[in-house]
C-alpha cells in the first residue's frame, strides 16, 4: 500500500471538483471528468428491475443466493463490474506475475497490481513502478505499441477500444497482440468495456481473433454500454481452453475466486441485464450509445476548431486531447478555472498521458454543447 | 491457490446434493445446508427498490456512479457483502500478515488467507494450515477459545455470533478479546453478521467494548438481518482511531482498496437497505429474524429429543449438532441417506468440527416441521 504513488485518480479529481466549487459557489461547473453515464435507462430495462424487486415481496417471487458465478458450468462469470473483477484477478494471479500494460491506460490495472505486489517502486524521475512492462500509446505509433520492444511478461492487460485514448485496436494488430501472447506464453487480459462504441469495424471481442480462446481472459462491463455504472453489472469470460503452463485450466482457480471472494452480482441488476440484452431493450440500449456518440462527434468538432489535436471519439466515447510540451494537471487546473469544465488530466493514467486529458462525452446534450461554447471561447 | 485443500465448501454441497438427486429423483430434498434466507422481503423495502428502480428511467431519477464508500467521509464502507469485504481486507493486510482464526469458523477467512499468501501448507494429519493460529472452540471451552495459549498475530479474526457454532461471546469474552488485542498490538476483524440474532444481551457490535475502536474493524451484513443473500448489501466499519503501529490510520489504506477494488454497492440494493432501516422496515425485518429462530427452537427440541446435544440456535440462526466420535461427512452422508436433508459437515468449517454438522434454521415453516418429523422418525 505504501508503494502507491497518489490518491486513486476519481476521488482526487471529484476532491479537487470540491475545491473549486468552493472557491467559486456561482460557477456552474460541467464535468467532463469521470465516464459516468448521465441518460435515462429504457423503461424496459428500469421495469424489469422494478418487477424483480416486487417479486421479492412474493413467495414465488423470493430468492436468496444465486450462483457466485451468475450461473453455473459456462465460461462467463456474472459479476458486479469490470473493476471488481480486475482485482478478483489480480487475487487469482497473485504477487509473483509479471504485467505489462498499456501506457496511458486506466489506473485499477496498475493500483491493483502495486496492492497485490506485483511492482517495485516507482521511479521518480519516469513515474513508472519498477516489474511493470509500460507498452507506450501514443501519436508517434498510432496508439498501438510495438510489440518487438516488449519484454515478455506473465500477463498483459490489454484494453480495446482504450480508455483513455480511444483507441479501438485493429484486427490486424489485435492479431500481433494474440501471436505475441501464443509466442511468450503469457496470458492476456483484455478489457472490452467499450467495445459497443466501436464504428470503424474493428473486433469487439478477442475471441474474434482465431486462437484467442487460448491465451486470453475478456473482461466486460453494463456500465457503459447500458447506463449501469450504479446499478453494478459485468461479466468475465475465462474460456475453458486457457491452460497454465502446466496443462491445468485457469478457469478453475478463477471459479474458486469467485467462490470464496464474491457472493454474485445482485440479482436485481442481473434482471436488469436480461432486460438490456432483449430485443427490444438492447435496441434501446444502443439508441443511447448513438446518443454519446453525437456527443463525442460535437467535442472532436469544437477541440479541432481550437487547433487541437483530439484522438478518440470514434470508437469510444472518450476524446484524448493533445498539448504538446504541457503538463496535463496544470491543463486541467487551467481549463477548471478558465470554463469551469472538469477533465481528467492525462498523467492520471500513466507516465505517457503527461501531455494530454481525457474528455468524456457522457453528459447531458445542453452540458456538451454548453462546455462547447465555453471551450470554443474561453481556450480561443 | 494450489494450497487450497478443498472446493469452496458450499458448491461441494450443491454438487453433493445434485448427485442424491440424480440417485433419487422422486425424493423431496429439504436442504438444512447453505444458510439462505427463504422468506419474501417485507413489502416496503421491495417498494423502495421497485420505486428506485422505476426512477432509473426518469431524468430526475437516474443516477450513474456513486461513491466507492456508499458515503463519503464516515468510518462505515456500505459494500455488497461480508464476504466480498473479507477479501478486499486482506488485499488490504497483503501476504506478510500472521492470523487467527476460531476453529470451527466460516471457511472464507482461511481460504482467503491461503489465497493471498498468508499461510504455508495443510498438514495432513491435523488438517491445520501452516501459520495461522487455530483457536479451537467447542463445548470442552463453552466454544469460546483459551486466550492464554492463543499465540499472537497480526489479524484476530472473530465472528460472534459464530457461524457455524451460533455461539455469541458474552461481555465479558469480548473484554478479554479486545485486551488481548490490545496487549499484542494485534487488529481484529470482526464479523457481526448475525448480531440481529442475539437474545441473550451480549454485546451485538465489538464498539461496545471499550477501547474497541482502537483495535477493530466491524464487517457486518444485510444478508440474514432482512433477507438480502440475492440482494447484496454489507458494510464494513474502519473507525478513525484505528492505526497500524507506525500511526498511520488503517482506513485511508482500506479506502484506497475500496476505490481501487471496488465501485459501489447496486444503488438499488442501497435504496432496499435504507427502507429495511426505517421504522416500518425494520420493524418487518424484525418479525422475519423472529421466523428463523422459532424454526431454529423447533429443530433444537428435535435434536434433543434424539438424545443429541445441540448447541446454538438461541444467538443465532444455526445449530452446531455433535455426534461424539463420528467423521461428519460420515453424519452428512448418512442424515441425506436416511431423510434427504441436506446439512454441512462440520469439518467444512475446520478440524474442530469434525464431530459436527451445522443445520440451518432459514427455511419454511412447513419444510422445518416436515425436517424436524423425518430426522424424529428415522435417526431414532
Amino acid at each position: 500500500m505504501e508503494r502507491l504513488q497518489y490518491n486513486y485518480l476519481f476521488p482526487e479529481i471529484s476532491a479537487r471538483e470540491a475545491q473549486h466549487v468552493k472557491k467559486y459557489p456561482n460557477a456552474k461547473v460541467i464535468s467532463l471528468g469521470i465516464g459516468d453515464t448521465t441518460e435515462p435507462l429504457p423503461d424496459v430495462v428500469a421495469l424489469s428491475m422494478a418487477n424483480y424487486a416486487h417479486g421479492l415481496a412474493t413467495p414465488t417471487g423470493y430468492r436468496g443466493y444465486g450462483a457466485e458465478q451468475g450461473s453455473k458450468d459456462t465460461e462467463v462469470f456474472v459479476s458486479d463490474g469490470a473493476q471488481c473483477d480486475i482485482s478478483r484477478l489480480q487475487l487469482l494471479f497473485g504477487s509473483n506475475m509479471s504485467i505489462a500494460v498499456q501506457d496511458p491506460i486506466f489506473p485499477a490495472y496498475i493500483d491493483s497490481s502495486v496492492i497485490i505486489g506485483q511492482t517495485g517502486d516507482v521511479e521518480t524521475e519516469s513515474g513508472r513502478y519498477q516489474n511493470i512492462e509500460y507498452m507506450k500509446c501514443g501519436p508517434q505509433n498510432s496508439f498501438f505499441p510495438d510489440l518487438s520492444k516488449t519484454a515478455r511478461t506473465d500477463i498483459i492487460f490489454f484494453c480495446s477500444p482504450n480508455n483513455p485514448t480511444g483507441h479501438a485496436a485493429s484486427w490486424e494488430q489485435l492479431e500481433q497482440v494474440v501471436r505475441f501472447a501464443q509466442e511468450n506464453g503469457s496470458i492476456i487480459v483484455y478489457d472490452s468495456a467499450y467495445a459497443v462504441y466501436i464504428t470503424d469495424g474493428s473486433p469487439r471481442s478477442i475471441y474474434e481473433i482465431p486462437g484467442a480462446k487460448k491465451v486470453a481472459i475478456e473482461v466486460s462491463s453494463f456500465s457503459k454500454i447500458a447506463g449501469f455504472t450504479g446499478v453494478r453489472l459485468g461479466w468475465t469470460v475465462v474460456p475453458k481452453e486457457l491452460m497454465y503452463s502446466n496443462g491445468f485450466p485457469v478457469i478453475n482457480d478463477f471459479n474458486r475466486i469467485v467462490c470464496t471472494c464474491f457472493n454474485g452480482a445482485s440479482r436485481i441488476a442481473q434482471a436488469g441485464g436480461l432486460a438490456s440484452l432483449s430485443k427490444e431493450g438492447f435496441k434501446a440500449v444502443i439508441s443511447l450509445v448513438d446518443y454519446y456518440k453525437e456527443n463525442a462527434e460535437i467535442l472532436l468538432e469544437t477541440f479541432k476548431s481550437l487547433g487541437l489535436r483530439a484522438y478518440g471519439g470514434v470508437n469510444a466515447p472518450y476524446l484524448w486531447v493533445h498539448f504538446p510540451g504541457s503538463n496535463s494537471w496544470d491543463v486541467f487546473n487551467e481549463i477548471l478555472e478558465k470554463t469551469h469544465i472538469i477533465t481528467v488530466p492525462g498523467s492520471g493514467f500513466g507516465p505517457a498521458g503527461k501531455e494530454f486529458i481525457r474528455v468524456t462525452a457522457f453528459g447531458h446534450r445542453e452540458n456538451i454543447l454548453e462546455a462547447s461554447d465555453r471551450l470554443t471561447t474561453l481556450l480561443k
